[in-house]
């Protein structure tokens, strides 16, 4: 099936094909009409591709995320793919590697047309996708993520509010000497939470040196050896912030294989609720992220983005609350 | 920009360029090249559409998911969209409902023409999809699954092997009243695994009763139920086989929120070897599935049968074996 044969059917020129799947103006509506009543009659192969060329959209959003088998992308890519196709588009799944840095990432389909706009949720702060984005004049958003000096749509958590809830509820339950298992310090997430977790702490004029920081990937291996290392010092911590529940949840693994108990022996807090903290095995306290209405905020800009390239960029900031499960309390005598 | 700007800046007129992007024989290597150096110079806006018309690819294969949040999915799909990816394919996401019922996936993308095969990893048996491809002529491929009398091509586990080993394992560790937690009776992975345990148990003439099979659907929450159901009988278990690791995992993890100790007081055994299930805190003794490698056979296939329409379907079964951990262990005397 070619548009010679839409053509033939139509009773008109292929060139009058071509204009009408481009939706130009130079041709009436009633002959448009013929042909594309000729192309949909003969089952004109890609009909996609053809309202591509009408409309100049694909209806794909790209998203680039971090490695599947790390549970928090799932957690944010299944609210995200819903919110996407609520609003008519599919999406393309490109990834990076687990630690968020760009070179795994296929490229390609990025810039061949293919995609009306990406979501960028994982990324260096350096990286320079967004800036080859700009210039290539396709609209995208960051979600949880953003990237240095870049002034673009996003849709992040209330990194701040939340790390001062935990502040706040580990001081208040007598912890002075706290550690923290942060992300790498190229990702904004792990940066934004660190600086938060060190400014709210002296705001009660609690010091977190150094030695109490590990600072690795966001992943259980990192959590596990993270806790260990923060335990085996000197003087190991009360109570350990990891940077995110992937995280915490390896640190809590790490405590169950040690025969650490946890809260009693040390308190363990995550940070973005992913569906596992909830499980009965981890009961994980740590702060909760509508990571629904965050991926649904994102798809929101994404898609006015898309219809005004010119509007002014906003950045919506998604509340976040302390869930309190059982793995802290009050620190020992 | 429009075909219009291509003719003009190549010299010919636009049905010369229409016929180009079509890859027509209609028109001469020389004029085609002229034209596609005219897109290429004017940056001709989708470039990936103009080239879907002149090859009738599209470079794109749909995937058809469960939901990402239940931790399977991801499982499957990372490796399958490395594989994917490797072919150079781009991964687009369709997902269906938890249960794997067909009513929740948006199947618009894949009849559009905007794919040129599809990857089916969450169907019921009775699944209409397949049929529906194999009317529109869209190659697909099931992965792990796969629906009643449909002879296409297909990568799954070793359902029955897998069982076997786990029988073996457990009657020679003194088991003899047996429970399973199965999936749903309209997926074949839960069919095929209940039958092959019944069957492998009647081998050493050991019955399992209807009431020691508690039917659910693949999620933490029915392993949850399921344990909490079998162990509440008049004659419990003694060792609990589970349709895949997400129920093993809730199994467990209602065990540890009812204080029964695994495997003290009963085994639990699953079926996939997902990541969680290796973590300490689980240490979930499990059938193995090298999911990368059924992933890479189920592209492969797929990739065959876009080039070859009419090959002969090949069914590729994929070996397993048992990973021996720490929640099973001898019935107590």
């Amino acid at each position: 099936m070619t548009g010679y044969d839409v053509a033939r059917l139509a009773g008109v020129s292929q060139s009058a094909v071509s204009l009408a799947l481009r939706d130009s103006t130079r041709i009436s509506p009633e002959t448009k009409k013929r042909i594309l009543d000729a192309v949909e009659a003969l089952g004109y192969t890609p009909s996609q591709v053809g309202r591509s060329l009408a409309t100049r959209r694909t209806g794909r959003i790209g998203v680039v995320t971090g490695e599947l088998l790390n549970p928090f992308y799932p957690a944010l890519l299944a609210p995200l793919h819903d919110a996407l196709m609520a609003s008519g588009n599919c999406t393309v799944l490109l990834t990076t590697s687990a630690d968020g840095s760009d070179e795994k990432t296929d490229l390609a389909p990025i810039f061949d047309g293919s995609l009306d706009g990406v979501v960028l949720t994982a990324l260096t702060v350096s990286s320079p996708l967004p800036g080859a984005l700009t210039r290539a004049g396709i609209p995208f958003v960051f979600l949880n993520r953003e990237v240095d000096g870049d002034d673009a749509d996003s849709c992040v958590p209330d990194d701040d509010g939340g790390v001062q809830t935990v502040v706040r509820e580990l001081v208040g339950l007598g912890h002075r000497r706290l550690g923290m298992i942060s992300g790498p310090m190229d990702v904004s997430t792990a940066r934004a939470r660190r600086a938060s977790f060190v400014r709210h702490l002296a705001d009660h004029e609690i010091a977190l040196p150094d030695e109490r920081i590990v600072v690795g990937s966001f992943t259980h291996e990192a959590g596990q050896r993270g806790l260990r290392q923060l335990l085996g010092g000197p003087h190991p911590p009360t109570a350990v912030f990891c940077a995110n529940d992937v995280i915490a949840l390896g640190a809590l693994d790490a405590a169950a294989a040690d025969g650490i108990d946890v809260p009693g022996d040390v308190s363990v807090v995550g940070f973005d609720d992913i569906a596992p903290a909830g499980w009965s095995v981890f009961d994980l306290t740590t702060v909760r992220v509508n990571l629904a209405a965050m991926a649904a905020g994102a798809a929101e800009l994404l898609v006015r983005r898309i219809r005004d390239k010119e509007a002014a960029p906003e950045r919506r900031v998604v509340a976040t609350t302390l869930a309190r499960r059982r793995t802290h309390a009050a620190v020992r005598g």
